[in-house]
């Protein structure tokens, strides 16, 4: 563990690490469109993809226009759009798709072909040979229309290590942009990741970027882990939505990495937005933000025990590690139950603008944790104990 | 990256490792209680420690009893329910709780004091030496009882890392059973819990239990290197409901666990419970299960786009790290959009009895992604359009 004056900033161990120096390939427009509930019309695809300029991230990735004639036709129209943010599209390692990709619009394409044995037995049936021929064959083709080009393995911790390892140098070789790790089941876990990015960055000279389903619970850890490593570029999207329960969340990314390098979260991405956002996409699916999302969800900032909420009056700093007001977000201390403290009552009393002294309002405190024993309270609840005790003073 | 048989599987570096065999503290009835929204009654609470009991925790940790007065008879009457799950309780470092706490009938009590500079300073205002004083004086006690006892720090990632050695030496020597390590912000990183949890392992011999808070994200990829380095015990609670956004949810470390050590798992816990349990839960605390919840959300087994549904068809191990049969749910492919693919399509022909070759199934395929791109399609317009065209061969 690194004690310095900030334990949360990259470890000076990480000699490559780019935890203040990262890129967000934001992929609700992709991915996203994976997510069982998503169907996203024109308009909104509009909507999301303006929205996430203003937030800031640094590309925007669409369906392939091979999957649909509308598909294809949004694509042109984000593209004519003119945002600030790059725009890609990902398509299979086949030159039909390429051909339709790069013209659409697009300032880059994002290959991806399955090199697990499990992805080459049971989906396209290839071998490394015939993949990285594909890849030559189509990287070159992008490169010649002047367009950025992302070469991916699919199920990159189920592939062979030396499989992916020779078609990534191949690929770096002949010049792309980047080449991608995909957690595509969701089973890496962080240290793994650490690793595999660490071997890969000694193999290839390009970017990396990184791509992590949440299936087991650490798309988030290991994208922290591969940016520590040396990758640059992470997948995300809106409340992570996409296959299955999605890939790591733009929103908790951002929790993640403000602790770490707030200087540049907060100069680089609008956050005070991230909850309008995520507001504009959990409508789009028609689902609720989770309860417990990252920096929006409703109890994110709530303080409840006692002694929590004893030591969070007197500084934030004790029992938060997020400050709220940088996402435009409020903190709250929930007095009205039974594991309340003396001190949340206090500082109840004096938003109430009661005067009582400390012995008064300990005494007033055992009554409400009384109550509180017996049934669930509400602000109105505990306020009107205060004021009746006030009143009989 | 470790490339064997299976890549899941603990990685041979972590000698320490106990990713095969650890334990769970469970924290419902604890931390839980310390969630916004929960107010459990007695009969809940018991219903709670059964159903927790029923799914195979190795403990459960209650409230301390010093919270309130309806807290300690809550207490008493779980310790007599006789449930194979050792019963906790969690209380400050201080002899008026400990003196409480050891009458309640418990088998252990988990001791936390702060000891980063900010709870330090804002909190209870003790230094170190009065901290391992009061610690030697409340383990010493539980002891002459006959109880378990852990000693924690509280904040452990904002903590000097030279004093908690200290402290951790200390009461390692005088017997203690366990000394936990707590993220109570939810700062820490994958990484940093491995350096923390293996420089601790050399410095004493009982049993390490760690605790993570949720709030940048990490708590389960936390979790899971707290283990390989060597760490038994985890804190956990069902749907992670805790202070602020929570802790390590025990569905998303179950997820996580039955990967590296799928045989140990299976054994220990009824996994088939698990949703149950969790939906008891959010009942009692009315919230809805997370739309991304790992294993139990709606979509955690849905598979969309076309290659996906292909692949998934031919062996579900291609895009699926987790067995839905193992946790009693069903694989789900989601063939009604623009996303589908004619091998998806075929199979849902073949669900509804119906033959079709090959051309036939991609030329209704073709029909359905072009009504697809218009609206929202449902099961019953794609199996209207494949009667439809069926009828018209």
């Amino acid at each position: 563990m690194s004690v310095n004056s900030n334990p949360y900033a990259p470890s000076p161990n990480d000699l490559l690490s780019n935890v203040g120096n990262f890129l967000l390939i934001e992929s609700t427009l992709r991915e996203g469109e994976q997510f069982a509930n998503a169907f996203f019309s024109t308009e909104k695809k509009i909507e999301i993809a303006k929205a996430l300029d203003d937030f800031g991230v640094d590309y925007i990735e669409l369906t392939s226009p091979v999957a649909s004639e509308q598909s294809r036709s949004d694509c042109e129209a984000i593209c004519k759009l003119g945002l600030k943010a790059k725009i890609l599209t990902h398509i299979r390692c086949h030159m039909d798709d390429a051909r339709v990709a790069v013209e659409t619009g697009v300032d880059g394409v994002d290959v991806v072909i399955g090199t697990s044995k499990f992805l080459r037995e049971y989906s396209h049936g290839k071998d490394m040979n015939y993949i990285a021929k594909s890849a030559i064959e189509v990287i070159e083709f992008v490169k010649s229309k002047g367009l950025e080009i992302r070469f991916s393995s699919e199920d990159s911790f189920r592939s062979d290590i030396v499989d992916l390892l020779n078609i990534y140098k191949t690929v770096d070789k002949i010049g792309v942009n980047r080449v991608g790790i995909a957690d595509t089941v969701g089973c890496a876990n962080p240290r793994q990741v650490y690793e595999l990015v660490r071997t890969l960055k000694s193999v290839v000279s390009c970017d990396i970027e990184c791509h992590f389903h949440d299936d087991t619970g650490c798309a988030i850890g290991n994208a922290y882990s591969a940016l520590e490593a040396g990758a640059r570029l992470i997948d995300v999207s809106v409340l992570g939505i996409g296959e299955r329960n999605g890939i790591t969340s733009l929103g908790g990314l951002m929790a993640r990495m403000i602790v770490s390098a707030p200087d540049y979260v907060k100069s680089k991405y609008k956050l005070h937005k991230l909850r309008d956002l995520e507001n504009l996409v959990a409508d789009a699916v028609h689902v609720n933000l989770p309860f417990n999302n990252p920096i929006t969800g409703f109890c994110a900032f709530t303080h409840k025990a006692g002694i929590h909420a004893k030591a969070i009056l007197a500084n934030p700093s004790t029992y938060e590690i997020l400050n709220p007001e940088d996402f435009g977000m409020k903190r709250y201390i929930h007095f009205a139950n039974r594991l309340t403290g003396w001190n949340a009552i206090k500082s109840r009393v004096e938003q109430l603008n009661l005067s009582l002294s400390d012995d008064q309002v300990k005494e007033v405190t055992s009554k409400i944790k009384q109550i509180g024993d017996v049934r669930q309270l509400s602000i109105e609840d505990v306020d009107t104990i205060i004021k009746d005790y006030h009143s009989e003073q």
